[in-house]
């Protein structure tokens, strides 16, 4: 047991004490009847409808976050929502989440676990069960799980040639946000703020599945990357003509600033998609290129349009 | 980026091409029909039969597994078990796992994804997904989920006073191997083997929550732990008589030492168990107390049985 980092703590604290105190954080009041949620050795959840989709990330402080910019909670608060937009992604609906967390001694597992917490409470979804580490440093890997009934889930794999190219935001907010930060800009200014409560576009995914599109993906690494990612799934090309920037960031950011977690998709009736969003009280999906059959055309207003974005170093 | 660890690798390796690597080395060549594994934002599995059970389990190098007395793969074929273990405690029958990884650069990370795909082979289990991330220590969060057709999960709430409290197996093995293997003995030498090699009692679990037990948890953190833990959730005493101690290991080691994984049960009918488990071919577990109703009785031959085990210090 090496020495806590904060001399205030205890000294070290008794794991089932600790659980208990975090489990207080992150349930809920109710749950539904027939579930059990932290407590156990597993979770119990009632059927899922459909399809049962699951995903997990890994977040370190450090890596995912700038810890001299940002208070710890952001990293709870993002790795939960950078999970679920990969359930977004493929039109599915939450029905749950688990976190695993790695931690120092003396590290401020109330304010990371209150940024779980939030996220989770905002997006409906419940924190159903968790474990908890010693490390020599501060990691969260959050599992989602989700359902699709009726349709199945929309793969990055379906584009077709012919298919128009939508996304479901601006983009850029989130690199501009973390430029801003890291220039000195307050955490309450508003685009600091959309970099650290990013928000996965659960029902935009939901609408599209709805609408039947052929492939989609979250743009997590930007589209510069994640746009060839679909590409190269589905083996076509595509024609980009038109990128829509959020306000205050720069093309470069647009292109390959990440966590913007807007949806791409490819359909082939955009008119329905729209149709769909607009019925659901939506903003209305940007129609901002074409797919083509060659998969060596990548094209951005005509010219090449080179993989670039941001991936992480191993 | 800091400096590799291991000058003969690659001074860094891109992301999607290191997963792809390693998604050949953890997924197989059949994916049931209709599901879709590693390489979308999610996975997509057929729907579940009943409840869905979930888990998840960290492990972090030098805490979980002593580096310097075990090689790498030990800790990613450990952390899978530990998991499939919880799986094992509800009765429910493993669908897959995902597993989020948080290394140093030049960490064998194929060695450790190799004792991933090993337990997950042998117990049936698909790697469904995953997530990698550079980090300053080798971590493993493996979350695993299943299903429970027909009747519901087994918790560890249900014991009643007048059970029978049963154990699959006798105790003490791991640590006896841990202990060997800190005195010298080879990886190779039996009981080291038992330490390195757990094996989750999925089977047992099916069987014991067929034969409608009450309450059930595995032995993770020891007996000294875990029964006072199921008794808690029960808000029960109970009569230890019997403990069956491993052949080499002493009494505290079957008392203290965690990683065993051997289920205990608490059921008002040992008999139709017993029966369950042999036409199951199962061993028969072995009865070795009662529940009683005053939850502050915690006894062992008579004496105070005091909590203890392997609680980690956070």
């Amino acid at each position: 047991m090496s020495a806590p980092t904060d001399p205030t703590k205890e000294r070290s604290q008794h794991e089932d004490d600790v659980l208990e105190r975090i489990a207080k954080i992150v349930t809920r009041d109710t749950i539904p009847r027939g579930e059990r949620h932290v407590g156990d050795d597993a979770a119990v959840l009632q059927p899922f409808l459909g399809e049962a989709i699951i995903s997990t990330d890994v977040s370190v402080l450090g890596v995912h976050l700038e810890e001299t910019l940002f208070p710890l909670e952001d990293l709870g608060y993002k790795a939960v929502m950078a999970a679920l937009s990969d359930l977004a992604a493929m039109g599915a609906r939450p029905r749950g989440l688990v976190v695993a967390v790695t931690a120092p001694p003396g590290t401020d597992l109330d304010a990371l676990h209150h940024g779980v917490a939030e996220a989770a409470r905002l997006t409906s979804t419940p924190v159903v069960g968790g474990d908890l580490s010693r490390g020599r440093e501060v990691s969260v890997a959050v599992t989602v799980f989700g359902e699709c009934p009726g349709r199945g889930a929309v793969l990055r794999s379906g584009a077709r040639a012919g298919d128009v190219v939508l996304v479901t935001g601006p983009l850029g907010r989130a690199a501009a946000g973390l430029r801003r930060r890291r220039d000195g800009a307050p955490l309450s200014d508003e685009r600091v703020e959309a970099h650290r409560r990013p928000w996965p576009r659960l029902r935009e995914g939901m609408a599209a599945r709805a609408s039947h599109v052929h492939a989609m993906i979250d743009l997590s690494d930007g589209i510069g990357l994640d746009l060839h990612r679909l590409a190269d799934a589905s083996s076509v090309g595509f024609a980009l003509e038109d990128l829509p920037v959020a306000d205050g960031a720069t093309e470069e950011e647009a292109i390959s600033g990440g966590e913007d977690y807007e949806l791409l998709i490819a359909t082939n009736d955009p008119g329905r998609l729209k149709t769909v969003f607009c019925d659901r009280g939506l903003r209305e999906p940007l129609a901002i290129g074409v797919v083509v059959q060659d998969s060596l055309v990548r094209t951005f207003r005509g010219e090449v349009f080179e993989r670039r974005g941001f991936e992480h170093e191993l």
